[in-house]
């Protein structure tokens, strides 16, 4: 069963508001076991909108609408599903009695144009609104249904729960959805795929979306069974070849963030980390410390982003910076056992490149990075050339640095 | 002239996810005098896609599709708008050898899915990408546009500005549309609002919106005229009463972030700083280095999260922590006397506070916050309580941060 959502309203269609009813009405309609296959934001335009009420009741069996059942002009909903439809208005004065009685006890007097929310769709089942002013709308028609919820999130929460969750529940079949996520990290997009679509392309169900974004990939696998048990049955069937076959790059199983996964790693072994950050200038501290409770494992860190403060914080040798450049393995390496020495934590972290956009050199071009580890054993780095803005070289980098440790704890051995 | 906007992605039809892209169109097509319609999210779905694709192109003159273009199975833009317009997919082999060079570049090898991106609808206009590996396509269709953008946002800025604003403007009926962003620190939307809604609300051109976000408040002023001297002299009319109400709280009016512009003032002077983090944990210094040539006045910094890293990497005196507590204003004035002491800088910005959800206490709750400056004729500290979840509350700390930098070097006094 699948459904569609229609957001209706001028304002949605300006460079500064997104629709967020829909996020709402998607999980409860995915609880249900129902998909939403398309939505659409329209203006206050009754041509318009009917025209995509009428497709999207050709193509879903579920049709929701919010916004444009206020008293305005502007506010066009059922004029336009009436015209979709091909049926009437019809005037209902207990509605227009119940507003009036409403205003009353505000102690205000009814406008005469609030008069148009007391009209009904040939056919329909009014909702009442137990939050507002605009009653909602249920009509069934050739098989579909389609609801007029009003737009204020509050009132459409509320409508929706008390009046057409209930009534969905009889339409949809009892079905159960089941997501697993997994997280991968220091894989292109297109290798990944490569490597794990000969066994996802085996299945239509559960579907499978690839996701990148900033040096990790999350693939989703959402399954749709009869019940949970089987949903659960089927993931774990898919789930385990995909997880054979990415090995020690798949980092999480249940949705986690790589700074999360890593800070339960330090946690378990009472371990601590510390960083030393030239050309991300702060963002691995502030990614590891974006944990609640990361007080735990992480101490803290030396933005050395000067040459001098990388000699004078961290004990970097003049002679490495002179032999080697700052951007140098030689150079994280020392920055890396300077952070340890200096806090005392178990592991360091150091990162030490060019993020551009200027800087960049023939040998040290923009995006040359180096990421060193430093712990007990010795000293490990890892040179990469990271393509993109600075941004885009700062959040690999930072990826790749949390990686870097992941591997380091989890497998004690140079990643 | 209309515009509807199409985002192609599975992932945007579950209830995390909203499309974003849209609102940067929205606000490029607004500037050229061209409105948007409509707009919709299809899944990854190659026939309801294209079914979407002409709805649009037989209602609007101009279409713009973002994502779906990636190397991919569940990449189906470039398929569904064939589709969609009868037309053939021609393999290119140019843009087949441009991908192999960029991996190249990169030191990896091309997986061979890759080759699905050199794939181009007949008759389409290669639009080439800067920031990423999918190229997008500009298509003409009995006197409307379409294009085919890449989903992530850093590419699809690029190209549209790039590739896509030159051929619009030749399209778009001549308008000037000009705007003003004044960026406003320190201050509450409501009291904002207040403070200038007498003067916005005497104009319906310019039209006036006003955004709020992470401790910073935007006032956008979009003024539509004939020509570009009339829409200039209307917003120099409007914006002159709104500046002088905002006073020094105004710190940037041509749209430049705080951190650039606390950049600029830095440089100009020549002057430099550095940074002792506690509960922003690095973010500070990430907001200083996200700017390109910050190297000319940031030297760097201290992550002291640990309060044993205070007294270490910072020389806060012991006695002061066990007398006021790591959250106060005696420890935040030692943390910035000890970076500006440790780097020579010329300012110093500490923080420390209660970021949550756990440590809070009744004299020190969650969200209390002390910021430091030291300079040359001392230092300075204010206190705040913020409201929020942790990433809300670390956002207005180094938000008021860098306000606190501007003032004290623009004004000279304490803030």
């Amino acid at each position: 069963m699948n459904a569609e959502i229609i957001a209706v309203g001028s304002e949605m269609l300006t460079p500064e508001r997104v629709d967020t009813n829909s996020l709402y009405l998607t999980g409860e309609l995915n609880n249900l076991g129902v998909e939403v296959v398309a939505k659409c934001v329209v203006g206050d335009h009754r041509d318009r909108l009917a025209g995509a009420v009428r497709q999207a009741l050709a193509r879903s069996q579920i049709v929701i609408l919010s916004g444009g059942l206020g008293p305005t002009e502007d506010d066009v909903t059922r004029e336009a599903v009436a015209q979709a439809l091909g049926r009437h208005l019809v005037f209902c004065p207990e509605i227009a009695d119940a507003l009036e009685r409403r205003f009353a006890q505000a102690q205000r007097k009814m406008a005469e144009v609030n008069k148009r929310q007391a009209f009904i769709i040939e056919g329909a089942d009014v909702l009442p609104n137990d939050r507002g002013t605009a009653p909602g709308q249920w009509l069934e028609e050739s098989g579909s249904v389609a609801m007029l919820l009003p737009g204020p999130p509050h009132e459409l929460k509320s409508m929706f729960e008390r009046q057409c969750l209930p009534r969905l529940k009889c339409l949809a079949p009892q079905q159960a959805i089941r997501t697993v996520i997994l997280r991968v990290a220091g894989m292109p997009e297109s290798d990944l795929d490569q490597l794990i679509s000969p066994v996802y392309k085996k299945y239509l169900n559960p579907v499978t979306t690839i996701l990148a974004a900033n040096g990790e990939i999350q693939v989703h696998l959402r399954a749709r069974c009869a019940t949970e048990a089987e949903a659960g049955a089927l993931l774990a069937e898919v789930a385990a070849p995909i997880e054979l076959l990415l090995g020690d790059r798949l980092y999480s199983r249940n949705g986690d963030a790589l700074e999360v996964v890593v800070g339960h790693l330090l946690r378990d072994r009472r371990a601590t980390v510390s960083v030393a950050e030239s050309c991300t200038g702060g963002m691995l501290g502030e990614r590891f410390t974006s944990v609640p409770g990361s007080s735990d494992y992480f101490v803290g860190g030396f933005i050395a982003y000067a040459n001098a403060m990388k000699v004078e914080l961290l004990g970097v040798p003049p002679k490495v910076l002179e032999q080697h450049g700052a951007v140098s393995k030689e150079t994280a390496e020392a920055m890396a056992a300077g952070a340890r020495r200096r806090t005392g934590s178990t592991y360091a972290l150091a990162v030490t490149g060019v993020a551009g956009p200027d800087g960049g050199s023939e040998s040290k071009p923009v995006g040359s990075v180096y990421i060193a580890i430093a712990d007990d054993a010795g000293a490990h780095t890892e040179h990469r050339r990271f393509l993109g803005d600075r941004q885009r070289i700062r959040l690999f980098t930072v990826q790749m640095a949390l990686d870097l440790l992941r591997r380091r704890i989890a497998y004690s051995r140079p990643a």
